[in-house]
């Protein structure tokens, strides 16, 4: 029987010393040219697949060492359609094989008996045997229909050992007119949809060894105004950090969703870190061997982390 | 060059009489056992898939003459992977093929690029010559994070001549505490979202021929109270009902969605008309036929919502 899931991602995190995790959202016109001249035209889906299949499994084994968990961005597999979705899992399978937490950015979300089939989808391992995969260990998920839409999610969750992170505040600049509308009882929206999850999260059943809970939350890295304030006022979550690199979110903003610890919150870059061979810094150093370079942005990305938590 | 989307709407929705639209929402146990039997282990996937399209396609024959669309929920055919998504293109294509307006409800929802790589998966025709599919004619988008999370997948609508309904007012119970939430203004947090897409539905370049936008709204018929003020207040916009049947909206309450011409809004009822053969009152009529026990259903369900219209 695996661990918890929140103690799981303890275990990594003090294993790997950071909570940085990398975003794999893989746009396929940004491979590298020497990965894609190997599988053909872009009009194949097979070549653009198996492109996008090669740039992602060499980026994990890379950056395997240093982190804790890796989180794929299904969009970036599903507009390649059921091609694609067979390659999203595939990967997974990939990743959990390196070691790494594993996390599905799926955000999806519905009522009732729908979000039961999406759990099915997406925190389960299949009861087929034709079916050679495995779930991640956790997927994001959409809480707006409240409640009724976040527990059937949950519920999988626990029953499979996983987790989920209720995506609570967004990093785009247009969720505030949304997200941060204050009732009149003086709470921002987002804090309504924080308090309900946190309902859920708190639950006995959900907490581990170490305090935390399988439910999550994903919260902005770029929204810092309230960070302090959640992480207090939520201890047995983990919090997923979006926003940190390419989205604007200082180092020093992310780690306030940390404990003094370093565990309770997973800080994600993506594209700062998956296309580091497109900065001319790296560009400079490393020339050509973009491998190299995704390595050096995620050691450097590391270090910013933890200098940020040593201020 | 197909017309707008919102006039095709129209022209369906005249054409066939009736705002009413079945939902697919398709559960292996509870399909028919003549279709169930046919094709083996409910172990095999590929067993359950291949009972799965034969019923979805039969039932689409069915009701195809009656409804103006129909709407495919992706969550039930996702539980079973790639190869589920694969099913739910050829029944678009099927749907479609009998000239049905096909809606499929995934309910994505992100920011910037992603939800890009969504549109791309869910309202654009496949580029790759080789995956011999059509999108649905719409999708339902989650709106949480605002308009940048709204108007890519407008503008990959309006590219493709395609449309998209945003879920605005969850038709569950446990909705209302974070969609009804009042903000110091007096507004509703679903309100705020609605001016919000509103916005991007009143657009010039989104509106057709007959007035409506080709940005609608997802708004749950069992929240009647604020019904006739959306209809006002947002003249251009075509509604997706949620919740008429088996989640305890009524006729009346859902028509009230419907401007005096009977066209701007769609009416959903998914498992009162796909089970209905689980319904003592269709099985003491029909026995084990099913296919009348649908075509029944949607007769009368028409006819429920004909009658409430003329009230």
């Amino acid at each position: 029987m695996a661990k918890h899931f929140g103690d799981r991602l303890c275990d990594a995190v003090i294993a790997k010393k950071s909570p940085l995790i990398v975003g794999m959202d893989p746009v396929y016109s940004r491979l590298p040219e020497e990965v894609r001249k190997r599988y053909g035209s872009n009009n194949d889906i097979e070549a653009v697949i198996d492109a996008t299949i090669e740039f992602c499994t060499r980026t994990l084994k890379i950056v395997a060492p240093y982190v804790p968990a890796v989180k794929f961005n299904i969009a970036y597999f599903e507009r390649y359609f059921w091609e694609g979705v067979e390659a999203y899992y595939s990967l997974v399978a990939e990743a959990d094989s390196l070691g790494l937490e594993v996390i599905g950015d799926v955000k999806r979300g519905d009522i009732g008996h729908t979000c039961t089939a999406y759990a099915d989808a997406h925190l389960k391992d299949p009861k087929y045997k034709s079916l050679n995969i495995i779930a991640p260990d956790a997927i994001t998920v959409n809480g707006f229909a409240g409640a009724d839409g976040i527990l059937p999610f949950a519920d999988a969750a626990s029953e499979s050992n996983n987790g989920i992170f209720v995506w609570i505040r967004a990093s785009n600049p247009s969720a505030a007119r949304l997200q941060d509308a204050v009732t009149k009882e003086g709470m921002p929206f987002y804090q309504i949809l924080a308090e309900i999850t946190n309902e859920i999260a708190s639950q006995p059943r959900r907490i581990g060894e170490n305090g935390y809970s399988n439910v999550g939350m994903v919260v902005g890295g770029t929204t810092a105004e309230n960070t302090a304030v959640m992480r207090a006022r939520y201890p047995n979550v983990w919090f997923l950090v979006p926003g940190f690199g390419s989205q604007g979110g200082s180092a020093e903003d992310c780690v306030k969703f940390c404990k003094p610890d370093g565990t309770g919150a997973l800080i994600n870059s993506s594209r700062g870190i998956i296309y580091a061979y497109e900065d001319d810094k790296y560009k400079a150093q490393f020339g050509d061997n973009w491998e190299k370079c995704i390595e050096q942005a995620t050691i450097d990305s590391c270090a910013m982390l933890k200098n940020a938590m040593q201020k």
